[in-house]
């Protein structure tokens, strides 16, 4: 029986798995936002000014180093007060939390606000109900792998996918080139799950992990028999699960195949979460991330009083 | 008193607002779903084969030019069953509505499933949601403009706020380049609002709006002399807010300036839309665009049944 | 009746006007000015040296940010010796005028010496001439705005519409999505003015001015009725024009709709500047964007005298 | 003595001439006239249209490739009527000339209109002021080659350089990576116009020419026995540059360098053609580019009269 | 015992495996060989002509779909009279092979000549050495894995690849983004190899595989404890490695994890097969792809003899 | 006759060829390798470290730019221990040589490795197999120019390119836009050698050389004629070659053409230089360049010893 990963804070820096041209994307974010002049810009000019980040609403931070590479980019400085990962609860801090201060040319904070704060919500919102999801099934007596799916934003997955991680769930495969899955139509296409194992396999290579979806024990058993590293039991009622997830589980451990992983179907939502974890032999569900968005603003100190933009 | 204007089928074909360079982005989440080679493409083959888009759950159906351009890209078509706008609801035709069918290689429709479902059912939430929010507050007696805002996922603003026009909303200013909003800190980097109103006329010239967020009536007033086409009523109670919206709009009337636009400031939610509606002189409110997919699959024709594919 | 507006430079600094991604586009010119080798630079080699930049033709000084980007892209510093918007008259100072000094690699220099000169040259035509037309206009005592137009090279419309602003005029709408623009064309296919209008509306949303393009006075009132915020009154002779527009300023004054502007359709020319001025009662004039260039080169300082590279 | 070259459609067509990728440059030029919506699209629909092209004024028609290339990524037609290099002189015709027609959906003829007018305007402007320069120095008497120089709008060089080449005059180096240039900076780093074109040629290899210029008629003899290929022959007055290059000329056509090419410095415009034209021993003179633009319009036939769109 | 697998060409198309975006990067190698005029192609116009594609040096024939997508982008149309992946061998054959045909007009055929015979030579030149290491590897009695690296051409891994996959060897991982490697830098980072592989996998997830470099066959146990699913066998001496290789089948097997690699260290070539297979008990060696060109023409055919151009 | 040219070291830094833009080349190759997340980054972190780039197989250091570039985009510092150019033999040196230092975030030195290393292992591969082919051709006496050709690999002709002239041979055109070269097709489409060439030397004007391939003395004389700066000499035989080329030569120096230039055809590789050379009369010979790879690694500095990672 697995128990509960430790967060990823005690594995390293989230913000380490970014790659070098990320800060592209980026660039045509601010693009969209400013096609052609930033006729506000004008009118408000350069001076140097402080602004800070305010959470308005409970929820988990993350997002943190899109937030900074949309600032970089615009010659203004980001100083966070909160660790990412942290869950704000602005009730507890009497409405709202300053999460972080960002300074430089009054024009330039307001070419990233939007940018910036669009970002940071969606990505903390994915983070939040990733993290709520993750508690629901482990109140529920879940100990196996909970993960997201590509049902991203077109454009935006390293963002959603970069959240989920932040939540605390599995980020499944990145994209169609990071681990090969066969369903019916390839299986159909080369005539048993065997060929279409192989011919994954074939150009795959030892690298790539294979999933099958299967509707049977048998082609399950036929799926690992072939090679492939995680099965999908699709279309299994309740109690026929948790008998075939039993018997595939202790056949294929006899046979050294105990790390094969077996997934449940779809499905699975906040509501539905009980009803699903009585399916105890599997190793791992697949759950669209949530979309959400925390609300955030971003306001510069103004004379005095912190004034909030939105 | 405004009206309820007609729906946009009454005035032509969203598809014809797409720019031609639209094609572009769609490049990139195609890429972004396969950024080296496309192992399962290579198990299934490209035989000729029919895919059938199907609705699983109640909606506004948006983001048609979209994902016929996912697949045109990928040597596909598509075949609509229903128009554009159409409100779609599963549970009337016996849980599942046949949308659309696409055909081309079997490859070639698995490339393009994610990325043409996901674009389409973001879409497509945008729009049920605008139209909800919209109908909240019809039926609330309010007959002005409800608006969007900017806050969108970065670099899908396009497919968002097609999706606020479909569903019935105004798209409010799409970018900074397209109408100038004068806030506090521009208006203390001049000095008055008056100075701030005049710096924005002098680079935006005659051919953009200007709107100008101010906290009294006196504002408002100066706000206006200077030549603001929009002022945003911040931070007014509710009755404060209906008189001095109705002081306004006589006062401004006699002088010639029936066009100016009252813009009630955000907050509007489909929990707080009565409350707000009381709000009765505004000529305009914004709301963030609802975050929502509908559930969508694209099924391929098997030997016989309809098999889907998440 | 309106006076003179202040020159920009009471407002703020242009350069503020340019959104983030500007620079991007610069790298482009750079890149079609070296597509591979730059064997020049191998022989002159990395040393660090100084550079002039001279002006020999009188005009109004324009482009700066640009300039300044160019260098930046190669690790050059300038320095600038008067600011723009200037009107500099080399014949006033013995034939030359230093403008600036640009420091950093000789080749570097070199690299960039024909890109940056070529854009300083064209952004300095632009302000030169539509500075020069504005002083025709206003001397026949036109009070009114004069505008630029989409006439503009392709690609580099944000350097020309920027010279426009440094030489005081208008910019017009910057492209087909700030500003809808409904003509015959648009006319015909929707059967009315008013059907028109409402359609733009539609999806223009309030953030956008319509302005509509008319035959008649009866038209012109069609327009204004729908919504239009801005009526060009085409094929008018000298006389009707005058009489039509004094018409509809009074007419529509009194209905609330002081803020419709007139705009004379084109062909203003610097040759016909007293004949179009007659048009008294029009608000808005457009005028394609002169084409010119300033005669500028860069000398780097040799042993003893200043030479001049071209 | 050399004889005036045939006129180029003698060889071939000038469409020939360009790289497969200058597409790419056309899509970005569509980009910048429409960043998000095309509201006047929505306005005027799809149907399908014809427009006539109309130019009125004379000149040189230039740029046909660039003008179908628009229209072709908005699927539209274009039909020419006249040939590109055709001198059209629309005086002659009454006012107007027909010069193509395009057909296609009418909001994808008003989304080229703009970008497909200014295109031609600008590269027919080129070819006009470039044929009307060689015919000066023709008539006064020179029968050497008039090149362009790279004093081009940045990011439209292949445009501009290709009105050069239709206009009939040489398009002199395309850019830095094409011929190698050497001035007084080369030679002052390199310690002499000997060591410079060494160095030139240890980079540039056998295949790229080297062009030096110089201040004497010892410097040229240099830069000719050090391998160079053409001499750039500055601040020589008129009866001292005649000289010079009748001596080079002899010396070296003896020396087996009859090849080398005498190129009089800068400073040719159509003001002082007759006065340069003096210096009748040179081969080469470059002339910035004339920067000038034809009227054109593109007019859909409407129900029966022809309507001009600006 | 593993027992060599079929050729690709049971198993389907490799052309199938290719992304739709793979066309961008066939479109700059095009731009890099022409960056502004063609003017060969001036020179030899547009007339359809019909061109032979010959090989001259025996080898397999791999690259198939990128010199397609070359000429399909200056529209031509290759016929091929061999399938990828045959092994041609023109000394069989009297000297040269015909190996396609390509017919378009005369300057596309050349414009596209050097990129796509420079691709496919390339391309053909890795899969001859790959599928001669695959038959060294094979006399040599070895049944396992022969897998390729990551030592790729910048710019050119799809084509390298692909290559290595026609010529019968696997892939390895792809990029960094779809397998994990640890190596002794994330090892002391982490301080443990434990350590490191719970870190790989709370951030890759269940969906990617991990390796891990060892020195000792204690490390290997860790390792494999840990979650790894490929140990690499570092610093073994040859005998040694057996013994470790066998002990650690043996011993995982009867764990349940019978699925785990073991690959050996780096170092394979041509001329050192032999002693390296002795390594018996290895599943999966890797070697540096080879690079190496066939050589191919294309040969227009002319008034009648076929030419060939180089 | 001439003599075997200085090393390019007594020129000049060959960096100073590279355009500013090579910079984005360079963050496409980091892309091509870590597509989405880098999960190793995760895992090792970014502590500062520093890293020991080691030579392992003898040959001459080429790519130094590239190099930089790449870890630059990574906030790494490269501190070189040998110049460009140096010819490294490690056995000399006890097996490795230390050739540089790279500092920076441990994280990002990983993600730079491959990229950074195989730029550097190619370009060095091409600059050593040029430096021997140069070798072999002066040890058989020949004196005139060894040129590369451009059968590069597509996207990556400006590091092979670097290489060649790192290895001390003529670069050769560039590409299609820098060099004319008139083949059998484009004499045929000409009817003539002598149109061809007028053709090329209308649009290429006076800046680019044109070269001609013949089969024949008259050819190359009319080829002479007409204006052709270099003349490739096609299917001579050895003896035939000497007599043609000694004959042009004479005929055309006592008629000023002493620098035409005589290529021979193609074809010369290390094992048949001896026989090439018997060309004594030639000007010039193309050689493929070398693809060839030299054993860089990058080993960081651990607790004690330096490890290699591969």
């Amino acid at each position: 029986m697995s128990t509960s990963p430790p967060p990823l804070s005690h594995h390293g820096t989230l913000a380490d798995l970014l790659p070098s041209h990320f800060t592209a994307q980026v660039t045509t974010w601010l693009a969209e936002d400013a096609p052609s002049f930033d006729y506000g810009g004008f009118v408000v000019g350069s001076e140097p000014r402080s602004a800070q980040l305010l959470c308005k609403s409970a929820g988990v931070l993350a997002g943190v180093p899109f937030f900074d590479e949309v600032f970089r980019q615009l010659d203004c400085a980001v100083e966070w007060h909160y660790d990412e990962g942290t869950y704000l609860d602005p009730k507890l801090a009497g409405g709202k939390i300053k999460v972080a201060t960002v300074k430089g040319p009054t024009r330039k904070l307001l070419l990233g606000e939007r940018v910036a704060l669009n970002t940071l919500a969606r990505c903390s919102g994915v983070a939040t109900r990733s993290q709520k999801m993750l508690q629901l099934v482990r109140s529920a007596g879940y100990t196996g792998i909970l993960a997201g799916t590509r049902k991203t934003t077109p454009g935006f997955r390293l963002v959603e996918k970069y959240g989920m991680l932040v939540g605390g769930i599995d980020g499944h495969r990145h994209d169609l080139s990071s681990m090969i899955m066969l369903k019916d139509n390839h299986i159909w296409s080369k005539g048993s799950i065997t060929n279409a194992v192989k011919a994954a396999r074939a150009v795959g290579g030892f690298a790539l992990k294979i999933e099958v979806e299967v509707q049977s024990e048998a082609e399950a058993d036929e799926a690992i028999e072939a090679g492939a590293d995680v099965v999908m039991l699709d279309n299994f009622d309740g109690e026929g699960l948790k008998i075939a997830a039993r018997n595939l589980k202790e056949r294929w451990r006899t046979r050294g195949r105990a790390d094969v992983l077996l997934e449940s179907s779809g499905g699975l939502t906040e509501a539905n979460v009980k009803e699903y974890i009585n399916n105890g032999e599997s190793d791992l569900f697949a759950s669209s991330q949530p979309q959400s968005s925390l609300f955030l603003s971003l306001g510069m100190r103004g004379d005095d009083p912190i004034q909030s933009l939105q």
